[in-house]
C-alpha cells in the first residue's frame, strides 16, 4: 500500500492485480491514461523528428526551490503569498515514517521467516511447473508461427551511452578519424588550437598501432570489487583527453565524434530490427546550461533513432563539485538539474530545443558506486538541500528522495499540460547497504541491478508482490561485484520476479558485435534457460522500458497492459500461455494468502 | 617413448623438447620435412583451385586388404609372391602389448600418486605465475603494436560441416529456397519427381511460418546425457527428408543446397579474415563410391575456401550397416573407406577428382557416441576385420587401431610420392571408457574433447608431457555431457595442456552469428580468462590445425615449429613471451625431473 501511494503520485506503474488485492477493485477498470506513464509516441516516418515548431504556448508560471524541491507559482502574486500551484509534493515526514516502517519490517523476525518460506515455495513451485510443463510450453512455442526468440522484441534496459559501442568499434572509429582527418582542430588548450595528430603526438602514440589491449577499456580481473579502477576504464589508453574527445557530448567539436559513434550503434539496432536500447546520457548538475547543451548536441548531430529511447543519468558526485567549489550547496545541484526542465515545461516556446529533446527522454537514473559508505543517516532531521553545504556527499536515500520528489512534481505539471512524464529508474542494489533497496521500493518505477535482494527475503518478496522491474546485467556484475555463477538472476526469474537482461557497458564487458545477444546467449548457456524463459525475459524488458504505448501494443499485443495470459499475445511475444497462466495464478495465490490473513485478522479484532 | 614411435611412423607430430629429454638430441636439428606433417600449400590467388591437370603419373601398384590393413604390391608378381612394397605396418601384437603397458601404468598406485602430485604442482605453479606476472604479461601485450585478440588467427579445430551454420542461418536458407524456387524438383520418391513445394506440403508446413522453435535443431535441456536425442536434432522439424535435402552432399540436387550454405559460412569466415575452420565431412564406408561422389560435390559446387580445411569423419556405425545387410564384414567397411584413397594415390591420373579433393583434406576423425558400451575387449585374439561378421559393433579401440594402421600406410605411400599426408584426429574422451584415451595416446595426432582426462591423472600427465593437442568444446559439453562450470578446460589450460577452443555444432549449440567468438567470449567471461590466455588458446588452435607450413609461418611467425619463446612471434600471436618462457621452462623442468630419475635408476642398476 505504501508503494502504491508513491507510484500513483509520481505516475509510476503499479500492478493492477496487486492493487486489486489491496482493495482497489477499480484498478482493473481505470482508464489507461491514469494507469500508464505517458511516453511520447514516435514521430511517423514522414515526420521530421527534429521539428521545433509544435511547442505548446508559454504559461508564464514562476518556479522557486524551497527545501530542495521546486515549487510552481501561477504568478508573482501567488509567489509572494507563498501559495504554490496545486501539485502533489511528497511530505518529508511521511516519507521518513514510511521508510522506517519498511526498515522495521525487513528486520522483523517472523516477517523474515514468512517471506523466506514463501520465496522458497515459489522457487520449488516453478521447478515443479518446469518438470511438468516444460514440453507443453515448448510445444506451444513450436506451433506458434513465424515468431521465435530471434524476432521477439528485446530492449537493452540498462546501458550507458558512453560505453554503448564495443571496444573494437571504438578502436576502429579512433583509427578512422585519424586516417581521414588528422589535421582537423579537435581541441584547444590555453588558447592554442590542437589538431588530432597533435593530440596523438602528445600521447606518443600512432593510432595505426593501437589495439584493444593498448586501448585498455575492457574490464578484467583487476576491476573486481574495484569500482574506481572500473571508472578509469572509461579513459581510452588511460588518457582523459581521448575520453573528452570521443566519449563526451561537450567539447571543442560539440560532441561530434561521440554522436557519430552513437549513431553507428543506432544504425546497427535499426538493421537488427528487433533490438532496442535505452542509453543513459549524463546531466551532472554543475551548471544549469548542461540541458541546453545536451539538447543541442542531440539536435545538431541528429542523434534520434526509433530504436533508442534516452534516459538521463545523474552521477552522485556532489562532494567532488563541492570540494572544487563549483557548487555552494546540494540544493544548487538539484536546481541545476531540475529547474531547466520546469522552465521548458512551463514555457516551451522559449525552450524549443529542450522541449523537443525531452520528447525522447523517458526517465532518470541515479548512478555511482553504491559501495561507498556514507556517515550520514537520512531522516527528517537531516539538513535540507539548500543548507547542505558540507563537503560530505549526501547518502544514497537522500539523493533518491530529492530526485523522486522533483520528478513527481515535474510529472504532475507535465501531465497537466498533456506532456510526457518521466520514470525514475535508479541503479540500486548493485553493492553497498540493503537500505538502498528500501528507498527505491518507495521512489523508483524500476531499478537496475537489484543483486542485494538476495540478502533480504522481505525486500525480495515485496519486490515480487509489487512486480518491480529489475534490469540485471550479470556480465557487468561478473567483472565488478559478483561471479557469474553466483548471480541470482536465474533464481529471481524462477521465483517470478520481473527481471530483464541488459548490457550496462558493452565497451567494458562484451566481446562480440552484438552485446545484448551475447548477454542472452551466455545466460541461456550457463543457466540452461529454455526458449520460453528467454522470451519471457525479452517480454519483461519491453514492459519495463520507456517504449510508447503504441509500440508496446505492436510488440507485445493489443492488451499488453493486462496482467496474466489475457495480456499476452503469443504471436508477438513467443511466451507460452501456460507460462503466463502459471505466473498469474502464482501471484494471485500469494496475494490472496495475504489478503485472507488480513481479513481474518480484522475479523478477530472486530470480535474482540 | 611409445607414443613417439607411433607418431613417427604415421608422420604425426611429437614435441621436440620431449623427444630431446627422451634421448633424441637430434630432434632439434632434424630437417623440418621429417618432423612436420605435409599439408598441401594453398593455391595462389591467381591459380585455379579446381585445376585437374597437375596429377602425377600413375604407378600401377596393386592394393589388397589383408587382416583389415591395405597392402601395396609393386606388381602382379610381387602380389603372387606376397611381397608387399616396403611401407611400415603397425604390428598388432606390439600394439596390444603397448596398449596393455599403458593400461597397467594408469592403474599403478605409485604412478597415479606421482602424476596427481605433479599435476597439482603444475596448477599451483601457474597460479603463482599469474599472481606475479599477470601485469607484466598485459604490459607486454599493450606495447605490442597492431595486434590484439581480435586480429590473431583462430581456427575452429572441431566442427561438423552439417552443423556449421547456426540455426537462424539454416532457417533463413530454407525460407529463401522456398521463396525463390518452390517449383524446382528437389527429390524423387518411387520414381515420382517431387518439387520443393510438395515436400513442404507433405510435411503440412508453410516455410513462412517456420521458426527456430519449430525447426527444433537446437540442443536444450532434453539432450543432456542423451546423445540419441541430440543426433535426432540434425533433422530439421524432425523430418529426415529435410536433412537429406539441406544437409547432405548426396541427394537429387547433388548436395547443392548444402554446398550453398557451407559456402555462405565460408564467405563469412573470409570476411572476418582472422577465423579459419576445419569442418568434418562424412565418409561412411557403405560403398567405395562415396569418395568420388564427395569429391565431385566439392568440385562441382566449388566449395573450396582458403579459410576452410577439410577433415573426413567416419561414424562408428558398422553395426547399423551390418544389420541392414549392407556390409558382409567390418573389413569391407575399412576397404570402402581406404581403398579409393590408395588408388587415387597410386594412379592419380585415373582419379583426378579425388586427387584434387585430397589436397584440401588434412585428416580423419572417428565419431559417434562414446558412451555406448561394447562387450568386446580388443586384444590380439580379436577376430580380424575380414572375419568380423557379427552384427555387434567393434569397440572404440578396434576402430582406432584399424583406422590408424591404414592412415599410416597411406601416409607413407603418399610421402614416398611427395603427396600430402593426413592426421588422425578422433573424437576421444567425451564420454565412455577411459581406455579410449589410451588408444588415442598411441594412434592420434590430436583429439577432440578429452574431458575424461579429468579422471585419470596418469593419462592427463602423459598428454601434458607429449603436448597432445586437445580441441575442447565446452558449450557442446554443456548441452550433452558436462555442465559448463565443471568443464576442465580452464584447469587444463592452467596446467599447460595444449588446448584449443572449438564449436562442434553451431547449429545445435550457439546463439549468435559468430559461433567461434561466442565460444571464446563465454569462456573468457565465465572463467575470467586474460587476453594472454585467449591468445594462447588461439595460437594453440593454429598449431593444432591442418593449416599448411606456409600459413603457420605467416600467422604465428617464421619459427613457429620451435618450442618455447623462440618459436613465438608476439607481433603475430599476441602471446606474451613471459608466458611462453613460463610454459617452456615448466615443461623442461617436468621432463628433466623424469629423465634424471631414470638416469639415477640406471646408475643404481649398474652399481648392483
Amino acid at each position: 500500500m505504501i508503494r502504491e501511494k508513491y507510484t500513483r503520485l509520481a505516475y509510476h506503474r503499479f500492478p493492477r492485480t496487486t492493487a486489486k488485492y489491496l482493495g482497489h477493485p477499480q484498478a482493473d477498470t481505470a482508464p489507461l491514461t491514469e494507469v500508464l506513464p505517458d511516453f511520447h509516441p514516435l514521430p511517423l516516418p514522414q515526420e521530421d523528428p527534429y521539428c521545433l515548431d509544435d511547442a505548446p504556448p508559454n504559461l508564464g508560471y514562476l518556479v522557486r526551490m524551497q527545501g530542495g524541491i521546486l515549487f510552481v507559482y501561477d504568478n508573482q502574486k501567488m509567489l509572494e503569498r507563498q501559495e504554490p500551484h496545486s501539485l502533489p509534493y511528497p511530505d518529508l515526514e511521511t516519507y521518513t515514517v514510511d521508510m522506517s516502517h519498511i526498515l522495521a519490517l525487513i528486520t522483523d523476525g517472523p516477517t523474515k521467516t514468512y517471506c523466506h518460506r514463501r520465496l522458497n515455495f515459489l522457487e520449488s513451485k516453478f521447478s515443479l511447473h518446469e518438470m511438468l510443463n516444460e514440453m507443453s510450453e515448448f510445444k506451444e512455442l513450436k506451433s506458434n508461427p513465424h515468431r521465435d526468440f530471434y524476432n521477439v522484441r528485446k530492449v537493452d534496459t540498462h546501458i550507458h551511452a558512453a560505453a554503448c559501442m564495443n571496444q573494437k568499434h571504438l578502436l576502429r572509429f579512433i583509427k578512422h578519424t585519424y586516417q581521414t582527418e588528422p589535421d582537423r582542430i579537435v581541441t584547444e588548450k590555453q588558447g592554442r588550437k590542437i589538431t588530432l595528430r597533435q593530440v596523438f603526438d602528445s600521447l606518443h602514440m600512432d593510432p595505426y598501432d593501437l589495439t584493444v589491449d593498448s586501448l585498455d577499456v575492457h574490464a578484467g580481473r583487476q576491476t573486481f570489487h574495484r569500482f574506481d579502477k572500473f571508472n578509469s576504464k572509461y579513459n581510452p589508453v588511460g588518457a582523459s583527453e581521448l575520453r573528452d574527445l570521443y566519449l563526451k557530448t561537450e567539447n571543442y567539436l560539440g560532441g561530434e565524434y561521440f554522436a557519430r559513434m552513437v549513431k553507428e550503434v543506432a544504425r546497427e539496432l535499426e538493421e537488427s530490427k528487433y533490438q532496442y536500447s535505452e542509453p543513459r546520457l549524463s546531466i551532472y548538475g554543475r551548471s544549469p546550461d548542461e540541458w541546453l547543451s545536451l539538447a543541442r548536441w542531440f539536435i545538431q548531430h541528429k542523434v534520434y533513432s526509433p530504436n533508442m529511447r534516452w534516459i538521463i543519468q545523474v552521477p552522485r558526485i556532489y562532494d567532488i563539485f563541492r570540494s572544487k567549489k563549483l557548487l555552494p550547496n546540494f540544493g544548487k545541484m538539484l536546481e541545476n538539474i531540475f529547474l531547466p526542465l520546469f522552465e521548458a515545461t512551463i514555457n516551451p516556446q522559449d525552450h524549443r530545443e529542450l522541449h523537443l529533446f525531452l520528447k525522447y527522454v523517458t526517465g532518470f537514473d541515479s548512478v555511482d558506486d553504491e559501495s561507498k559508505h556514507s556517515d550520514h543517516m537520512f531522516s527528517d532531521k537531516s539538513p535540507s538541500p539548500d543548507i547542505w553545504t558540507s563537503e560530505q556527499n549526501p547518502p544514497y536515500s537522500y539523493y533518491l528522495y530529492y530526485m523522486y520528489a522533483n520528478i513527481m512534481v515535474l510529472n504532475n505539471l507535465r501531465r497537466e499540460r498533456g506532456l510526457s512524464t518521466f520514470l525514475f529508474r535508479p541503479h540500486c542494489g548493485e553493492a553497498g547497504s540493503i537500505t538502498h533497496l528500501v528507498s527505491a521500493f518507495l521512489t523508483a518505477d524500476n531499478i537496475s541491478h537489484g543483486l542485494l535482494l538476495k540478502k533480504s527475503p522481505v525486500l525480495q518478496y515485496l519486490y515480487y508482490l509489487a512486480q518491480i522491474p529489475i534490469a540485471m546485467s550479470p556480465l557487468s556484475n561478473n567483472s565488478l561485484f559478483l561471479e557469474y555463477s553466483k548471480n541470482p538472476l536465474r533464481e529471481f526469474l524462477h521465483k517470478g520476479l520481473h527481471v530483464s537482461l541488459s548490457t550496462d557497458d558493452p565497451m567494458q564487458f562484451h566481446y562480440t558485435k552484438e552485446a545484448l545477444m551475447e548477454e542472452y546467449a551466455i545466460a541461456a548457456q550457463v543457466w540452461k534457460l529454455s526458449t520460453c524463459d528467454l522470451c519471457e525475459i525479452a517480454r519483461n524488458s519491453v514492459l519495463q522500458s520507456g517504449l510508447s504505448h503504441q509500440e508496446k501494443q505492436k510488440f507485445l499485443g493489443q492488451h499488453y497492459y493486462k496482467e496474466g495470459p489475457e495480456g499476452n499475445d503469443i504471436r508477438k511475444t513467443n511466451v507460452a500461455q501456460i507460462r503466463m497462466a502459471f505466473r498469474y495464478e502464482t501471484l494471485c495465490n500469494e496475494l490472496s494468502f495475504l489478503s485472507d490473513a488480513m481479513k481474518s485478522q480484522e475479523i478477530t479484532a472486530l470480535a474482540k
